[in-house]
């Protein structure tokens, strides 16, 4: 039996159990038909993790599970019961100590049984367990937690477009579980997160939150600390504030005479937060510590703080679009303004690391987000089909500037009016308002995903968002809060380069549409070469067929016949493509052009569009085609380079109406210096040469002025007449005279005469 | 000292003292220039009412009040402190019986201060004041109200455009008295609602509430009373309901343990609640009794309920306008369901029925109500820029089945988002929503008005906003809410005849308008004949000028220069206006005619438009001119009648391109048979006659099919070339054969060649 010291471990806040007893607990799991059954076997569980691993592994399935079509082995498991077991020896306690089983998540429905008493039943994975065991102990001891089956209605592919996702819609379970165009259906299950037994001394903290206010000039904050706890008549409370140097800014010690008190403070040159690009992320470090009559520690936690001021505004030029009588509203606000300076919002959209979320890591956490960071995005969507991320990851987003936009667990579903929906959904929103509230990278609360499109029919009167709205505003007012996304003058998609019913490509699209932001678009790639090889067997690689793992793993069928491999799109392109290596070759180019053309155009068009957010930034298995940057679990396609030199945040950029062209077409492309910063931008020399054949030709080059912060130059039209060429492709090239981090490469298409 | 018995004087719930003591008292006022001050003088004050119209009565100023520019002597009145004084002797109590002061409405801030005691503060007019006097009475009392000046932030007219209304945006105040279109800057105060003494008993209700909860098919209703008091222990409660043919369908008595009790029944076969135009209002009747353990009866109340169901759902065909990639969304629901039954609501936008909110009786709502349920209207928009009104406004509303749209006080303003607003804000809106919650005929919650208009400026993210949304959910969550009129989709305006800046008159703007729900839209029109001869001054009758009582009462000035009189455009389409007369008839023709042209083409627009309610029904004061039907107190004008054919549940219309015609133009028309009943429509003939200069002219006969019920029938298109005409107005007549009230007159000019 370890006892493990936890303090400075995690950074921030919501019940940590910092320098207690933590016993780490040895499981077994079985599955049942139903509930009063015992499992005909007892398994070896890793906790956190999920039971369909367990059984994988014990019951000697094919692996790995994400090979070929080897997921379709976990089919069985969504409706049977699971059972975890724990026995334990009463831990030595002392006077007035107790046992306390804590969990930060369990999915989904399950009971908590001790000895074979029921102590706990819950629905939702989000609300952290925490159940006094200490009364019902005996010297030896039996734990369980029976699973339910999971919830779904009975909708089956067969039962039409999107027919699997209609199972999650009256529950607080993530829907992409049930089966997305670039998810399997498997509904994972099991400990997701942290668990533990814990022993509390008489004297224990509950909880500790420090809440701020700034002035009016960002440079004063008034500080409050709510504790609260148990039998803390008599004991002290030290609370030891750090700015992000490490200096002592605050220290109080206070005598407490109740169980729930405040400390406030006031603190002058705060050091602000701010998202990557814009400042530095400056984090203020607490220590607390509770202390006996007697001056002895009795317990210790820590906390950090980032102080900013986030507003959602009305983007630039937003209210002149009301129209002439009658006049309506015609878009909502969709503008971030990070400390009173508007900001522009780059990043992408975060799902599952990994189809089991209990296996996910703080690590594998910090590599996906350094990468956000990396690519010079600033915010990250956590999409409502997904879980709601464990506190590493909130943590490490704190910590490297990235902006959270986090939405409830609803997506693409018309969720129920009904009160037993509701009741589950109060008690995790609530947890996860509480949860996410304190952390500084946290921008905006969304409803879910596309709740107030066709294809859900959800809307401002629907039920569950209207009480989101209301627990947000309850809990956590100073954050934005939106119902969905698209919302208003918000758009989301196209997810092709090309497409055939509109005969437009993206280029073309793009530069028509007139969105507040974009806060989802893609154009799917495939795979890498070794990760496509790495999960479709060798008889099945090329070329790719229907029937084979090219499917089952998303390259055909998901969303009309082609996607997302887009076959006839490569072949308009292309021409016949002979190999794997040819293929993976052009759909990634298209990727990486088409990405790289919305992000730049979605900057063009500030100040009125304020986000360019892709569809996707990664992926939980590994697909053979997807809109996602990253392949799974952490290989970067090449599209991640392309969209990182559009996010830069100054670059020359060209508007290229369009991706493929003739021999003697009038070639032509409106150049522009683009700068999300708030610096000046200098006088610089632009150059554009279009280089075909290993020729070099000079289109025009371009005094751009300066400017100042925040603003984009509008540069002139290049035309030229396109020549005869001998290879298909060919690359505009915009150099900017010194400023080699400035400039900019196009590839397009020559497609003949 | 009179007790009069209030049992069965009230129809609906919250805190209603019956079969109590009830003690009127003798106010007087007075004013002074600080607060410690006391009034120079006391004069007669009579409540409910308003400080300036005793001040008026006293010290003989000028009357009417609204005759001619007499208005103005209130001016100084918003800067002082009032007082009111009322002196009364220690009524007669019996054991542990108390004495209450209560008030339905004190307007705005104020104290309450018992023989020199400050007993109670409050700031908001729409919580009723409930404050126990009982501890501090002496055998003679003084109870004084000391209001405090009337809160503004010092915007004057000068300072530009909506200046006034400004005023209002950190109060909970109504906005209208700051000053409006149709509103003097008389911003009125005192003590607006019932005030009495109240005598309890020491065992006594405080709230009793019936909540419903019907089945799938509308039959059956699960009911809850809940019921509050103080020293219940011991009582019986009694609950006698009657259905509304006045047979008793449900009889419970239960003793009373604790002080809050909920008693449970059910009903069947429901005689539902429908609002006019699609069924009969029923409305059910309980009667509680209160009695002692010895079955003597403490204490009676009473209350109805109306059962239904509503819902705000999207229009027909709405979920189709969201456009291709990238995806949006385009309009918010904006349809009312009753019942299970999609309804077009047709009304009017309600006003303060007079600047002196404390004058209105019951006797006047009925009035107005009446007329409006004979005008064909089942809604009326409670604008925000007015009162919540009284209780008997509500009780009427149930009765004749007229829906209300009820908005919270916030109207043409950024409302701050600061915590003291917000607070004050939050005790008003619990107090409304706890009211009106219990009316049937409660259709809709709003914010307010124009609040996400560019001259309010607010968002989805203003807290006032999300507030409100929050607290509907928690109290009211059945009732749909919106954050303000317009919203996406909806239309609010054109309010003239015809617009110069975009050359175009009603029928033109009108039939290329295509929103969800046109809920304020206006034509002006002068006041009656005599009604203007009853505040304008012989002398400045004919012709209007700018200066007299003429701008002052709204005819110039208010939103451009000629507004609301318009007389460039009655000299536009009538040539020189020679007469008080010509210029009456004129400007009510276009009024008239405008608006039957509005209200039956966004019936035209059935399915996709769903409402057409009309800015505004009345008027507060006498306006020269103005977009209402009905001018003050209570004259009918002309247009109320060709709203009222616009209204009716079945006609036959024609939709006409424009207002002017030229000879040998070429006339069109489009046919239709317009049907907002759940009848089916049988075959009609319809003829279609142009009258001119005492000739008819038959156009067209139709032979109409029948359709389904609230299904309108499209039929064909007229043409004529104008001919020659002598008369400058000539008549597009519809006629239905056997059935007259389906046939339409249009008015439409003749102007020359």
């Amino acid at each position: 039996m370890k006892r493990i010291i936890l303090f400075f471990f995690i950074l921030c806040w919501y019940p940590v159990y910092a320098q207690r007893d933590k016993i780490d607990l040895e499981w077994q799991t079985g599955y049942h038909k139903v509930e009063i059954d015992q499992p005909a076997a007892w398994i070896p569980a890793i906790v956190p993790g999920a039971v369909q691993l367990d059984v994988m592994k014990a019951e000697n399935y094919k692996q790995p599970w994400w090979y070929a079509d080897h997921v379709l082995q976990f089919d069985w498991m969504e409706d049977v019961w699971f059972t975890y077991r724990t026995q334990f020896k009463k831990p030595n306690l002392q006077e007035g100590e107790r046992v306390y089983f804590f969990s930060k998540g369990i999915d989904y429905q399950f009971k908590i049984v001790l000895n074979q008493k029921l102590l706990w039943e819950q629905e939702g994975m989000f609300t952290y367990v925490n159940v006094d065991l200490t009364d019902d102990l005996k010297d030896q001891n039996e734990l369980k937690i029976v699973l339910l089956p999971v919830p779904h209605l009975g909708f089956k592919f067969e039962d039409g477009p999107d027919s699997y996702r209609r199972n999650a819609r009256e529950s607080a379970k993530p829907a992409v579980s049930y089966g997305w165009d670039w998810h399997p259906r498997l509904v994972t299950r099991g400990i997701w997160d942290e668990t533990s037994l814990i022993i509390r001394k008489p004297a224990h903290l509950s909880d500790v939150s420090v809440e701020y206010e700034l002035n009016d000039h960002l440079s004063r904050a008034k500080l409050q600390t709510t504790l609260e706890g148990i039998h803390l008549q008599g004991c002290y409370f030290k609370w030891i504030m750090k700015d992000p140097q490490g200096k002592i800014v605050l220290e109080k010690q206070e005598r407490l005479t109740t169980d729930q008190s405040v400390i406030t403070a006031e603190l002058s040159d705060i050091q602000l937060w701010w998202p990557s690009g814009y400042g530095q992320a400056f984090l203020y470090s607490s220590e607390f510590t509770l202390l006996d009559g007697k001056n002895q520690i009795l317990e210790q936690q820590s906390c950090k703080t980032g102080f900013r001021k986030i507003k959602m505004i009305m983007n630039e030029g937003a209210w002149r679009r009301e129209g002439g009588f009658p006049k309506s509203r015609a878009v909502a606000p969709a503008s971030l303004e990070v400390n009173d300076r508007r900001i522009f919002a780059k990043g992408s959209n975060w799902v599952h690391p990994d189809v089991f979320v209990g296996v996910i890591t703080p690590e594998r956490y910090r590599e996906q987000i350094l990468l956000a960071k990396n690519a010079n995005f600033n915010i990250l969507r956590v999409w409502g089909g997904g879980i709601v991320n464990k506190e590493s990851f909130f943590d490490i987003c704190d910590e490297l500037g990235i902006l959270v936009w986090q939405e409830f667990p609803l997506a693409c579903n018309n969720y129920t009016d009904d009160v037993k929906y509701l009741k589950v959904l109060e008690q995790e929103a609530r947890s996860i308002i509480k949860r996410v509230k304190r952390h500084a990278c946290l921008a905006l609360w969304s409803g879910g995903n596309e709740l107030f499109n066709s294809w859900s029919g959800m809307t401002e009167q629907s039920l569950a968002l209207r009480l989101l709205n209301s627990l947000c505003y309850q809990l956590d007012p100073k954050t934005p809060f939106i119902f969905t996304s698209p919302l208003y003058g918000i758009g989301h998609g196209h997810y092709v380069f090309y497409d055939a019913s509109i005969n437009e490509d993206v280029f073309q699209w793009m530069a028509k549409a007139d969105k507040t932001a974009y806060t989802e678009y893609g154009v799917p790639g495939t795979a890498n070469l070794d990760v496509l090889k790495s999960f479709i067997p060798e008889n099945e690689l090329f070329p790719p067929r229907k029937k084979t793992a090219w499917e089952l793993h998303h390259a055909f069928g998901v969303w009309g016949a082609e996607r997302w491999l887009e076959w006839p799109v490569l072949q308009k392109y292309f021409g016949e493509i002979k190999s794997l290596e040819e293929l993976v070759k052009y759909s990634q180019l298209l990727q990486g052009e088409g990405l790289k053309f919305i992000y730049e155009e979605a900057r063009r068009q500030k100040p009125f569009c304020s986000m360019a957010i892709n569809w996707c930034y990664q992926e939980p298995w590994p697909s053979a085609a997807n809109n996602s940057l990253i392949n799974w679990p952490n290989e970067i396609k090449p599209a991640y380079y392309q969209v990182t030199s559009a996010c830069r945040p100054v670059l020359a950029s060209v508007r290229i109406p369009k991706f493929d062209w003739k021999e003697g077409e009038d070639f032509s492309g409106d150049l522009f210096m683009l700068n999300d910063t708030y610096d000046q931008l200098t006088n610089e020399k632009v150059k554009v040469i279009m280089q075909y054949d290993g020729i070099e030709k000079e289109l025009i080059t371009w005094d751009c002025p300066g400017a100042g912060g925040f603003s984009n130059v509008k540069g002139p039209s290049v035309h030229t007449a396109i020549p005869r060429m001998t290879g298909n492709l060919f690359t505009i090239q915009v150099h900017v005279a010194g400023k080699p981090q400035y400039s900019s490469t196009y590839i397009l298409l020559f497609s003949g005469k």
